[in-house]
């Protein structure tokens, strides 16, 4: 099996998902600024393999700094840690990893830089394992939720590609079939990246997982005709009162899916709950460059010079989520009060 | 301006809508046969724009036959509207075309060989003509409907690339710009095939009219910010109940127009509507070849191999249409009795 991003022998290797499904290529950074680069050009993307390259990002950034006074160094890894946190604004994990780097230089003020160094590799290298544990427990919790025979339809790509490995919506359809269960996926292509199309189709099929292509514009027609039982996606931050910020196009399917009464499923683990925001209207959205609409692989698909709009995320109301699966189970309405309360355990 | 189907000299010229917008090419047919390859193979597409194609074949296919006794002329060119009606199974225009060339034929019971491929070319002129002018109504009834700064959803093509010329939900659009209103359209990019990043998004800067160019999982999310006001499609059949088939995802696009309250306007000639069809559920859905959906331009999205599904259209119950806007003016539901009365005029 692939890994979407690892720490081999104080580097960064990730998988170019760009390059996927065509060619498998792992490229190898020595470098924060291209750890930095990686991410901010979707080498690597999905919300926890975000968080997870961030922090290594963070720890490559500290092994390069070099002075022996920790003052100095401290200082110089603010410079790091603020190109990393530059990048992209909508996944709240990125934040989340990089609070996670500067709590352990915090956590320890009287350490050597030499000691930091290496207290810096080594939380790295913890979250990254922690991510494969929580997306696991994710995928136990909510593969109870799809039952036997189940068509699963997901957008964009929240698998083994998005995380350190397993995947959370894909997780999930992974904990299913670990129990037992005979599912079948149905992967929205989702323009304009199409992780949906490259990525969940590939790891997917990898894994030898039922699945079937469809465009965005068809989802529609899949749940009219009763081919869809269950919709399961990821998220790249969820608000304290439930509000979830995905991939673009999320927010229509979930729209789809309240008009043919198919549950709606949100799989994430709590890095992704941005608890200080109140609702989703607070979520920075992120708009990317015009060319990855008016081009596929660099063919042109619309006229020169058109206008574009392409936000790269939408935000889904609460109401619309039957429930959202975490690492610590499943959360249902109400939310504010039942997300508030998995923080406090 | 460009022309999208033509009788010239002869034969039939048709800008090949599959180069657009990279190349503006013109095709040359002489054979009957090539016309009935272009309509399957998509060099020229749009219900209305069909239905002239067909009939244009058709007087093709007449002037080709090599006999001067009528009762052997008729039965060659039964082959010839057969090969046709083949093509595609959706656009009801297709059959519409073909059948008011065979009417030509048995109005004629007395007429020459020589005589009945003058009128069959005669039918066909005809019949793009009246297109033309059928457009320019549309336009003009659903124009009225488009308030000033009105932002305008479209889905897939139903501009002059899909008809003779003007187009039908375009032609609504120039309808209400012609009454001076002024008009900012949003193009859904409409996969698999791309009509309206191609055709939509080129035809409308060629005019001037201003058109901002989406993929089709953003138009959620466009209504939810407030950036629409009406959506206008056209359509590929609509049955006696105001159920309307037309370009896959514009089931999709009605349902969220429905959840943000936006009315949702059906454009198209009389030729469209299938009388004889009770309702949706009894119309054709043409499913496409899956390279459509795996490559673009010849370049693979998707990995080999990988299960696909191709709906080249869908179907919008008619609780879902705010009116179908025809020719012969602007009908709301309820549909059955309404509709029924534009034919008995």
């Amino acid at each position: 099996m692939f890994k979407t991003v690892e720490w081999k022998n104080n580097r960064v290797v990730m998988i170019d998902q760009r390059l996927l499904p065509n060619k498998e290529v792992y490229n190898t950074y020595i470098d924060y600024k291209q750890v930095a680069g990686a991410i901010k050009d979707m080498v690597v993307r999905g919300a926890p393999a975000i968080g997870v390259s961030a922090a290594m990002g963070v720890a490559l950034g500290g092994l390069s700094i070099k002075t022996e006074k920790p003052a100095e160094f401290k200082k110089a890894l603010e410079k790091v840690t603020k190109l990393l946190a530059s990048t992209r604004p909508t996944a709240v994990n990125l934040f989340w990893g990089i609070e996670r780097m500067k709590a352990v230089v915090a956590a320890h003020p009287n350490a050597s830089v030499a000691e930091l160094k290496k207290l810096l590799v080594e939380e790295a290298r913890r979250i990254h394992q922690e991510d494969i544990d929580i997306c696991r427990r994710i995928g136990r919790h909510g593969g109870a939720l799809l039952k036997d025979k189940f068509h699963v339809l997901t957008h964009c790509n929240a698998g083994a590609l998005a995380t350190a490995g397993y995947g959370t919506a894909l997780g999930v359809i992974r904990g299913a079939i670990e129990r037992g269960r005979n599912i079948k996926v149905y992967a929205d292509e989702t323009r304009p990246f199409l992780q949906g199309a490259r990525l969940t189709a590939w790891e997917l099929m990898k894994d030898k997982i039922d699945v079937t292509l469809i465009t965005d514009n068809m989802a529609g027609y899949m749940m009219q005709q009763g081919l869809i039982n269950a919709v399961v996606v990821g998220a790249d931050r969820i608000a304290a009162n439930g509000d979830t910020a995905n991939k673009i196009g999320t927010y229509s399917v979930a729209v789809l899916a309240k008009e043919h009464k198919i549950p709606f499923y949100v799989a994430a683990p709590l890095s992704t709950i941005d608890i200080k925001k109140k609702d989703g209207s607070l979520i920075p959205i992120e708009e990317r460059g015009c060319e990855e609409v008016t081009h596929l692989r660099g063919v042109a698909v619309a006229p020169k010079g058109v206008k574009v709009r392409n936000p790269a995320f939408d935000v889904t109301p609460n109401r619309l989520v039957t429930a959202i699966i975490t690492e610590k189970g499943v959360v249902r309405p109400p939310y504010r009060q039942n997300i508030k309360a998995l923080f406090q355990d």
